[in-house]
């Protein structure tokens, strides 16, 4: 068994003691003689796996007590639908418009809610965060929407919106769990588990309690309702059972690594080693605005499209996996969540040091 | 490493050649150097998974070229809403209520549309089907929904409902691929994975391409639309790409077994070595009518609720786990899924027998 370096955006790498775990437990979870994928979600044993799932992941990510963690499906997707069903009172929202998803989230919106697009950053192909220190935001804004992590260009906030006493709702899907946030300044984060956190299949929801209400339009459908998801602690109908046990392995990968500042530290660590060298390349060089740049998503182009080509060609003969950018953007992106080990990193760069010297002309 | 026999009526039992071979690929899927769980669901391997479970399943079911099969999420559930909100066109349908997860159905169909409902065993606990061989249909019906096998209370159609030309819907989570089907008898055909196919997160349906329609609500929720995840092969988001790629495991295992006749006649020959015992016992009863019988999930009792309790508690001693009936029924439910071993039935019985020597009086 030989593992490459998998640079996927998503459904991306995965801690390799995580999957050992899994699959040493596939036919037996703990002496209780079958998998996880087999039990009774009603049963004890496993009610035990996602309230230590839900723990874990408060005392990761500190949440207060008045929010509720849960464990849904349908993806980010299905949650650009039910933040505007769920949340609307005015029928009014602003959104911060930095990449693709934040316009689908957008776009999902106004079907039901009137969607105001207070800053965007399409006029530069999503090339940087727009300044969000003094937003128009409106009046009767029910929320203010924002896309941390924009996965595809491989930007990232480094300060929060100043929201002005609004709720700000946050699509954390490619940078949750990456580094510490303050909970309490947000209402609503999501994360779609499949790229830093767990297999696809799963979308984790921290929501603060008061937004969780009952006088929403009655012809939701039950499964897009916060209220009885809540409830019934994410399990109204059967849970995605086994994609909820691999996120709490890898919360547990977390805790026992030092949490999220030592991850932060490893993050900032392996996302330096190739932005310093972008900086000072003559063939690569980044995509994206320095001060907008994201610690999971590094997109960086050579000197044409033909070189790109051959870089990504050569890199996956090496075990270099999925260097190539979206196809919106072109050009490449190495994506380094969470379990992308520092040597991983390293033999990136060191590889694109050596392309760089062998076609440099 | 000891299994135990798994009766769980769902999530349950999984083939444990499935299994092991999910475990052998953990690290590295066939030489890729990754997990299924992290690749990207537009790779081409992935895409090769999908396309053979789709394929497979086609195989395995006989399914007519105009059906389409999608891998969604939400469970069975999600398709409690998605049927009215895709199917309605006069806003009526016909519902048969055989249990609770019809109800739940028609519960919440009538958020959309008006409901009548056409038959019901609810008189008698759900104990049996009713006689669909002359039902009332509307004649304005967009559809006639049934539950083919009803998990809790062990029943099970043994002829399809006449609906004198409207579109059959079957909820088919509990019994799909336990037998061959005419799919071409029903308009939709959907079923949680948890109980016959794989793990929880993963819902299968198999809907005729005509019933397919773009002129529906425009503010249905995109993930909520079979011609959106129709036109983008299940793939509008990132499906559960690792419980389709073990729901595709199952197919194979079924294929390579001979079919649904081979699994059929084993499925056959394990419910009557329980069913034959029931009728027999002098301790031991079914709790429904003979010509309702599932070949999943077998419920009985004992001469008292005391007795039931002890029954349960030495069962699981002895290996036997989840055994116990639902909470609204009582008594016993042995879930006899395609995946649980003759071996494990057998095993049952003899345990029953001695049970029986044992406590009777």
């Amino acid at each position: 068994m030989k593992r490459v370096f998998n640079f996927s955006a998503g459904p991306a790498i995965l801690p390799e003691e995580v999957l050992k775990e899994a699959a040493d437990e596939m036919l037996d979870y703990k002496g209780s003689g079958m998998s996880v994928m087999e039990m009774s979600h009603r049963s004890k044993i496993y009610q035990q796996i996602i309230d230590e799932a839900e723990q874990d992941l408060r005392k990761l990510m500190n949440i207060p007590n008045n929010y509720k963690v849960l464990f849904l499906q349908g993806g980010a997707t299905l949650q650009f639908s039910m933040i505007p069903i769920n949340l609307m009172k005015n029928g009014v929202a602003d959104y911060i418009i930095t990449g693709h998803w934040a316009k689908k989230a957008a776009e999902e919106a106004s079907k039901y809610i009137k969607v105001n697009e207070i800053a965007s950053s399409e006029d530069k192909t999503f090339s940087y965060i727009p300044d969000v220190s003094n937003l128009n935001i409106s009046e009767d804004a029910d929320y203010v929407f924002m896309c941390d992590n924009n996965t595809i260009y491989g930007t990232k906030y480094h300060t929060l919106p100043e929201v002005k006493g609004k709720v700000l709702v946050s699509d954390a899907s490619s940078c949750i769990l990456s580094e510490p946030i303050d909970v309490s300044k947000y209402g609503v984060i999501f994360a779609g588990a499949q790229k830093n956190v767990g297999p696809a299949g799963t979308v984790i929801v921290i929501i603060r309690e008061d937004l969780i209400r009952k006088d929403i339009d009655p012809k939701t459908p039950i499964m897009l309702r916060y209220d009885i998801q809540a409830e019934n602690g994410s399990m109204y109908n059967t849970p995605p059972t086994y994609g909820i046990y691999l996120c709490g392995k890898v919360f547990k990968w977390l805790l026992n690594m030092g949490g999220l500042e030592v991850i932060h530290k490893k993050n900032v660590e392996k996302a330096n080693l190739i932005y310093d060298y972008l900086d000072q390349s003559q063939m690569f060089k980044g995509t994206v605005e320095k001060n907008s740049r994201s610690l999971m998503n590094v997109c960086f182009k050579s000197t044409s499209a033909e070189l790109d080509e051959l870089f990504i060609k050569e890199a996956k003969q090496l075990g270099f996996d999925n260097l190539k950018g979206h196809r919106t953007t072109g050009g490449m992106r190495a994506s380094i969540y969470n379990a992308m080990p520092k040597e991983g990193v390293k033999a990136l760069v060191d590889f694109m040091k050596s392309f760089e010297n062998k076609y440099s002309v």
